[in-house]
């Protein structure tokens, strides 16, 4: 069952590409951070390159599996959600399909956490982060 | 006098800045390179991610004036184009202005040569390429 | 219980850092490679930049946890080692430390598969190579 | 005639290659801003990642000419002088060299100036960097 209901489309670039001719592994992680970026965006929730509020995020952990390799011009679909919310931290899930043939080519996640935006100390989320993403994930309440 | 014909919007990656709060110089270069591929493709020079013919490129000297930085998320413009055009080699020319007020960000230019999709040696840039070149910006002719 | 038998020391590059003034959480998954290289190059499984045999290998996935954030120009101990090895794929594991304390900043893993350097198909890790890594890091005999 | 007082060795990482299997041309810049800092801190110019004095640098321009390509694990030697030092800027020359044979790899030069740490406004190179840098590449005094 697919619950993402946020996507973007990407194309892979030159640069990125390695000796064995695919996308390097560590580019998927920058993805992510875009895909974290667009989604955010897509709530109403980042304001001239921050997020509302004074808080940012910090990632705590991430990790990607990788199915099949991306070639140069490829251009794929990055799908991403927020799967977990809690008080300070939030998880964002993400499958990326090649966009030609939506062939499954990674899926991931990231950990981020709250931090003020001045001391880095963790924080709680902001509440109008909190119920933006609430109702667009039709997360259970509290 | 304003030559250029071809231009693409992007945003400033998280991932892009530095400590110093703006997009690492070493950045320009890579969508220098992201200007070029559009370019080639909006003449359809490229088809799934090469170019058309028998040859590629390798970057030969590149260089950047750098007058105002970028922000994390800020929108930008890159204006591109072919200003010189030899038998085996050609120059690209940038401008990149921030696209909310126009400002001068940074200007630039790359000297690719035709090299052979296998051997890479050098060799001709195609016939096809000369004359969709010549033709988009208006160069004189031979 | 420290197992790791094998490290590298590196230092955080300007060009690494991003607005958090920290090094980006993305560079880790580039520093495992170089881990991963090194780890081999120690072993003689190197050889003008691939690996010995007909093989090489391909990222399957790969993980880090973030404990504390390394700022520009602080000096890191990443520690590597072996911690599966199967038939076709093997996994890593790192630890790094911030050098002047030995802080714990992050930890992660990637698990590799074997590849022909040719066709990219899945293949057996060369005898050579399991040989020499079970030696190296005391793994249990077949 | 050699004027090249400092030089520093690194080796090409796998991720720094693309599909032409060679070292990506906007690594170079990565590397030069390396050989900055490390010649810096031969001269004891570094404390704790950043320039003595309140002042640190930007780039204002940059160059690089590509003679031939560096392949992934080559070893390479950078060669780097400041050959012109002004009241708030000052321009590094660059020559790399492939370690094994002296290869000629590339050249290039990058122009910083100075600014305030905190204002990022232009400023003056500070009297203990000038004195240190025009003793160490034997500058005309003033």
């Amino acid at each position: 069952m697919d619950k993402f209901r946020f996507s973007l489309t990407q194309r892979v670039k030159f640069y990125e590409t390695d000796l064995q001719t695919v996308m390097h592994h560590s580019e998927y992680f920058k993805y992510f951070e875009t895909a974290r970026v667009e989604y955010m965006r897509n709530l109403g929730l980042i304001k001239k390159g921050d997020f509302v509020g004074s808080s940012t995020v910090t990632v705590v952990k991430t990790l990607a599996v990788f199915n099949f390799p991306l070639k140069f011009d490829d251009e794929f679909k990055i799908n991403v959600r927020i799967s977990d919310l809690k008080r300070t931290n939030m998880t964002f899930e993400y499958r990326i399909n090649r966009a030609d043939d939506n062939r499954l080519i990674a899926t991931g996640l990231t950990k981020v956490a709250a931090i003020d935006r001045k001391s880095y100390k963790p924080t709680r989320i902001p509440p109008v982060m909190v119920d933006k993403i609430t109702a667009f994930e039709k997360l259970p309440g509290k």
